[in-house]
């Protein structure tokens, strides 16, 4: 069973408006509401391609019922929080896209212990938690780290995909994969090299770390027989689209590797690294994120080469 | 009993976005809701002064509810209708404000016969009945043509301030007042001259025109002893604020004096158009639409003079 935990969902509101113009009073044409926030995409995308999978995570008020009805098709299991879950609206103009993103309400820490109490219940061997996307304001990486444990502790694999502190904790909580993006490890570590960052969340504790590079693939790394051992895959050509969910894919993908298969993590990481790169690329070449082109991904997968990167061994790391 | 009708609500969002920049992701900071829509605006005015309201109008789904609870201390008797109640949403930024209007959803006959029977109920002799703001997409005008057959069956008086077709049925139907601003106007008549124009809609069948003319005032015509006559009401200065708000306060002011006094209608506005101005200019005070400063709305109303105005007789023009 996968799991996939959104810790700050949102109803994504998506509003085409035509010549729209920054200052004055616009009419909005046409309102598409759709269930938002990054474990809710994950989900999504596992849905059409057949797999079964949970959501969790918090939601609250006439919001958060609007989201959980939007949602078909897919096992629900929410926490409920006393503020409304949030929105985010989307300007559709013929110009591009312009994303207001509300920041969501705390939750207490109460509502933290119930969703460990969820992952407890409904994880347990050869089971994949994710955790994706922003954590409500005020949320200490500890929260993180509670759910990574507890998953772990029932013998699930962890996905984490988040930013900042809360990324850290993982790491340091030991989850499975982190799939930060460029910027989120730079952020997270200091460190502008993809490689280099990504080694210290190995240090860290975490058992793998997927850099997801957008239009260049990704770089894999992982911890095996106490050495670091990395593998990169490229989609096979730059694709035009909606890059927004294609780490949702990613993440989705990785979920799906792990789940099928006990193996040590660096050994499905790289048997499975083309798959991720491919189903990333069959998000954008949807324009809403949570949506695969499943015929794109099935073509691409066969034509994605993994190869195996030497990296460095920093200087005082002998413990890697 | 005033009774206001808005036969397209929504909920106002505020989105406050220092920074905010087009055609990117934007971090929202605060978000505030608050009950829109032009007659729930004219009722929360109303409140205000402390004049028994209630409201009534469409209503739908969870934004109804919503809109329904943030709407305290004012009586609701609100139609419900299948579809979800719209939104508005304003981007506050540091250099000014956007705004962005849903459009709603159109409402079944069956909900305007159910409007005409709250307003049967409700109103009677004495009572004024208010109509304000768009109409749901694919009104016709014999809809709000039918509210104020109703309202005036009952002897009700009733104001209306809406905009194209459905201001022509409501002079048609012989409403008490319209209140179209000078745009409207020109708009339902094809004529730019405002007394020609307010003119055109007498002769339609309204008692009277109010035509709001921003910070230049009102101008006011009415038929009398089978003549037309006219007043002309100027704020004391040119206020700087928010005009969102300020027709709808002038609403409010022609229901109240229209309420407390059943003498002919020219005769009621001629007397009371320093408060129509003032009321108006004290909305303009406020930085939220349905709110006004009382205190400058009682200093301002004794320093507004009102003075008639001679309208020339438009040829072949014997009846009006």
């Amino acid at each position: 069973m996968i799991l996939t935990i959104t810790p700050n969902p949102a109803i994504d509101v998506t509003y085409h408006v035509p010549g729209a113009r920054w200052g004055e009073v616009n009419r909005v044409e046409t309102v598409r509401e759709a269930p938002g926030g990054k474990g809710v995409n994950v989900a999504r995308v596992l849905r059409q391609l057949g797999d079964a999978v949970t959501c969790t995570g918090f939601l609250g008020g006439e919001t958060g019922d609007r989201l959980s009805a939007l949602l078909t098709g897919v096992e629900q299991r929410w926490v409920r929080v006393p503020h409304p879950t949030r929105r985010t609206t989307a300007i559709v103009d013929t110009t591009g896209v312009t994303l207001f993103n509300e920041p969501g309400s705390p939750v207490p820490a109460s509502a933290w212990d119930e969703l460990r109490s969820v992952v407890c219940e409904l994880a347990g061997t050869g089971d994949v938690v994710t955790v994706s996307g922003s954590l409500p304001v005020g949320t200490i990486g500890d929260a993180v780290a509670g759910v990574v444990h507890a998953a772990r502790s029932r013998g699930a694999r962890v996905v984490v995909d988040t930013s900042g502190p809360g990324l850290r904790a993982a790491a340091r909580a030991g989850a499975t994969v982190l799939k930060p993006n460029r910027d989120e490890l730079r952020e997270v570590t200091g460190i502008a090299d993809v490689a280099e960052a990504a080694a210290t969340l190995l240090d860290d504790g975490a058992d793998a770390v997927v850099a997801s590079l957008g239009e260049d693939g990704v770089l894999a790394c992982a911890r095996a027989d106490g050495r670091r051992h990395a593998w990169r895959a490229r989609p096979p050509r730059v694709l035009a689209g909606n890059p927004t969910g294609a780490g949702d894919a990613a993440v989705a993908a990785l979920a799906r590797a792990l789940h099928g298969d006990p193996g040590p993590t660096g050994t499905v990481l790289a048997e499975n690294l083309a798959d991720v790169v491919a189903l990333s690329a069959a998000a954008v070449l949807r324009p809403v994120a949570g949506e695969v082109d499943v015929d794109a991904y099935r073509r691409m997968r066969a034509a994605i080469p993994v190869d195996a990167v030497e990296l460095g061994v920093p200087a005082g790391d002998a413990g890697a």
